[in-house]
């Protein structure tokens, strides 16, 4: 299991200190080459590297398809995943030059000024109906299907369900956007159509998640917690559907 | 309040749908420009946006000290903070150029390869003494100077206390990093001698907040929830003491 380890502490509990073990969410640096040349390092939760690459290489919109992908290689000993693109795509290198300046926090990698803020992926024009019903069934799924989260207390989920209630890919990753890059990837990568979908996520969620679940064409998106303001903002502007504080037997719709 | 804002949305309860408002935590860019060049764009909650830009300056290496800046200028309606450098202060343009490639994750803005993520911030050899029952008093300190997080319960919250457990500067934010950066800056701005106290969060713990509090000389880390792997790792390499799951009447010692 790499998604977690096995490490020595000192406890200390009412009755004073003891050795004890835990486990602890893994973070690893990903580096991302795309035809040999190093474009972004991730901080991730090793495993489903190639999902979290495709992922991120399109909800960044570094590449518009994973059909611009001739070749990938995982190479899980030097952390590093190489991609290679098909003769005659054409990275948007303006994305590339944008990302020379980052934020520290998260969401707002690839934008280098206010102005460029706002990508241009179209808004939603059709969604499904997802019924409240199916939504508040969602959280008790996503738990059940977590595996590392309970032992680490330091991952953070995301899932892709149909509309009708079926957990088509969970993923968890110490990276709250990784998670999602890993779920959106490994639907890319599997044909699964995502305009027909939503996703959901364990935490809060912000600006970024919704712009990420944008560029792949996520029309729906669910959270556990909060969402900030500009998330909401961002919704009502690209006709997505936003649920927030997704907690049976209520949850809030915030937009759509 | 600029932290939090009031929102309408529809609350879906057991007996049906309302109309209802609730308060969301601010999520707005900011673009840190040094010597008339943008050089990162931070999605962060508006406040306290100069001890923000301080805090991330050094804590990310890109200036050495508070004491480079020769002026500032916040332009909250731009959403824009203007810094002018010393004259003869050198910016280290290595790591500017190192922003070149950033990660989605937060983390790892500024180091474009494996081999520049341990960046050289030397490691602590003299740390304070803080007494177990100082740490167990810390979160409902925190807790108790939190003024938006109930509101909204998106925010982020890190602060510093002295050793002897006075909270010295508390700050929240959207992202986990933004308040760390925010106390850090506060504290630099403020002459607080940073060897000798404490810094505590909110929630998780990654590699970065160590990485940020060494850069700052913070000597002791404590995280109301979980670090992962590679914090704890960092701490053993870096000498910081590392204290997770503080919540009354235990914790766990990762490292220190």
């Amino acid at each position: 299991m790499e998604a977690s380890k096995t490490i020595s502490l000192i406890h200390r509990g009412p009755d004073g200190s003891v050795g004890a073990s835990d486990q602890v969410a893994v973070e690893e640096p990903l580096e991302i080459r795309l035809d040999g040349h190093p474009v972004a390092v991730v901080m991730r939760t090793p495993g489903d590297d190639l999902e979290l690459v495709a992922g991120f290489l399109v909800t960044e919109g570094i590449v518009s398809s994973v059909n611009d992908l001739r070749k990938t290689e995982v190479r899980r000993d030097e952390n590093r995943v190489l991609v290679f693109l098909k003769d005659g795509v054409e990275v948007d290198l303006g994305r590339l030059t944008r990302h020379l300046f980052s934020g520290s926090s998260c969401g707002l990698c690839g934008k280098a000024t206010l102005e460029a803020i706002f990508t241009d992926f179209p808004p939603v024009t059709r969604k499904p109906e997802v019924a409240d019903a199916v939504l508040l069934n969602a959280p008790g799924k996503l738990r059940a299907a977590q595996s590392a989260f309970d032992s680490t207390g330091g991952l953070h989920a995301a899932g892709i369900f149909s509309v009708d209630g079926e957990l088509l890919v969970l993923r968890e990753d110490i990276g709250r956007h990784n998670a999602v890059d890993k779920v959106i990837g490994h639907a890319l990568l599997n044909g699964i159509a995502l305009e027909s979908v939503f996703l959901m996520v364990s935490g809060r969620v912000s600006f970024e998640i919704l712009q990420k679940a944008l560029a792949a064409r996520i029309p729906v998106i669910a959270a556990i917690s909060a969402p900030s303001s500009l998330a909401v903002e961002f919704a009502k502007s690209s006709g997505q559907t936003l649920i927030g504080f997704l907690r049976p037997p209520t949850f809030n719709r915030y937009a759509g």
